[in-house]
């Protein structure tokens, strides 16, 4: 499985950051890094593109040693390993991915997917999951946007299990919410994390060709919408608006992220890899409040009280 | 002590507003809140001011029960206190001021004073302590402004204790540092907590007598800076680089201060008050690097090794 993650991350980083190219007209800057405790990634990365603000396709394929303060981050969601392990071998292999663009009209979209095993001190398997999802945030909320993302995302999921869809998608609403403001990052997508045989009710096999669907679906469920958004006029306060949403994404990101948190405690992660999910420039402006009945008042609706967008 | 702390701070907090506001131009905006439960604050917000970007001076006067994720946090100093309460009640009165300069060449500053106490159950006092501090984060380094800056934090604490300057100047470098970055949040100042009879080998009206004398030097410290930089030609250059080490400062606040994160995990905290820290606006670059021999290089090289100013 490691081999077969690792080969579909990177056949998919090469299509993903070819159509984005494509759409942007500007090339990828490309980063090949190996950690020196062992494995590497391919860092791609577009900054001040034309419709990208900033727009980040990591893969990375890492594999090590945990050290305590990561084995305590991770127990959170997986209680069953031992606390009192000074260190914990590990492998795993993702691609994440995130786009900031320009227009404030244009949603931020956030991708993941990883494969994660640890391993005993004799060199045997001891667990394996799967992780992952996506997510839309929007400055401007346009319905049709939030729908067709959902739409796609629940086919790629229900060709597989009926229940993945409903199941996941409630996470996400959960789990991408800071709770300091009460909001919802964005309009939400799909989130799991360790799905395994038994957490999944199937079999690894099973599982990968489930993740295969998913991160197939991203060019599908995000290239229309960017499409239709990116070159629509705007004022100078809604790109304000939007500045200020990038702010919240920084908030998110920072303190309530598992996975910024988890990468900055690791040893020789790779920090600008792990923060290219920030966006260019964000906002805080203090006690900044939408006006009654405008678009930016209903976007926050949203976020307090998650829809069903399907 | 508890009143009379508090009618320091509102003091304090009046003197340091009609300072600033003198110096700026402009008004600040003053909201006074109370929290359902129990005690309130003073936020005095100054936003896209002549001088300031943004600046705050917040009181608060809060008293209540901390649920248990708020006591594990503070456990990480404490760690005399029972792990298995499920809350603990406390009562916190403290000042706390950011600015952040327009012009790059003028540096932010930050200072926190605050007094505790915790209380048993049946309301006698169980613990009480000081903490607090100031430090100064240039994006442009002028030797001889952190060298004032220093001088004068250091002449307050030498009337006091004259062990005082450099054991809480190192314990600033050590709490005011991004491990992930491996660099300095600033060029430092002073930082202390949990300072009591016992840590502080002295008794609670010498130690308020001591933050008294650090708050009040807090405009010496910093005026004669401010009114040397901030009309100071600059680039466009030079403001996107403030804008970069202005991520930095929102990577620290949402990462890793204490004081954010407790703030944050209180329940009905004012969130407004707490992120108030954050600057007006900021930026995250991929792969920044400052050029070789350059002003920008220069900071970074101190900001990674701790200078002694004084």
């Amino acid at each position: 499985m490691r081999l077969r993650m690792e080969s579909f991350i990177k056949e998919e980083q090469q299509r993903i950051v070819r159509a984005l190219e494509e759409l942007d007209g500007t090339r990828f800057r490309t980063d090949t890094w190996a950690r020196s405790n062992g494995g590497g990634g391919i860092s791609c990365v577009l900054q001040d593109g034309t419709v990208f603000e900033k727009a980040g396709v990591n893969i990375s394929i890492v594999h090590g040693s945990l050290p305590r303060p990561a084995i305590a981050k991770m127990r959170v969601n997986h209680p069953a390993l031992d606390p009192t392990l000074e260190s914990l071998d590990f492998f795993a292999a993702g691609l994440s991915l995130v786009l900031h663009p320009h227009n404030p009209m244009a949603p931020t979209v956030h991708l993941n997917y990883r494969y994660f095993e640890t391993t005993n001190s004799d060199g045997s398997p001891a667990a394996w999951w799967f992780g992952g999802g996506t997510d839309l945030t929007p400055s401007y909320l346009f319905d049709e946007d939030a729908m067709h993302f959902h739409r796609t995302i629940k086919t790629a999921c229900d060709s597989h299990d009926p229940n993945y869809y409903p199941r996941f998608k409630s996470w996400c609403d959960k789990y991408f919410f800071l709770p300091h403001r009460g909001e919802g990052r964005g309009v939400g997508g799909i989130f799991f994390d360790d799905l395994d045989a038994s957490t999944a009710n199937t079999d690894k096999e099973r599982l990968f060709a489930f993740v295969q669907s998913c991160l197939r679906s991203f060019l599908p469920s995000y290239l229309p919408i960017i499409q239709r958004r990116k070159d629509m006029p705007f004022t100078d306060k809604e790109k304000q608006w939007q500045q200020l949403r990038r702010g919240r994404y920084v908030e998110f990101n920072l303190v309530h992220d598992r996975g910024t948190s988890f990468g900055l405690s690791t040893p020789d992660a790779r920090v600008e890899s792990i923060l290219m999910s920030l966006p260019l420039t964000a906002r805080w402006q203090y006690m900044h409040e939408p006006e009654k009945g405008s678009r930016e008042e209903r976007l926050v609706q949203v976020l307090k009280e998650p829809v069903e967008w399907v």
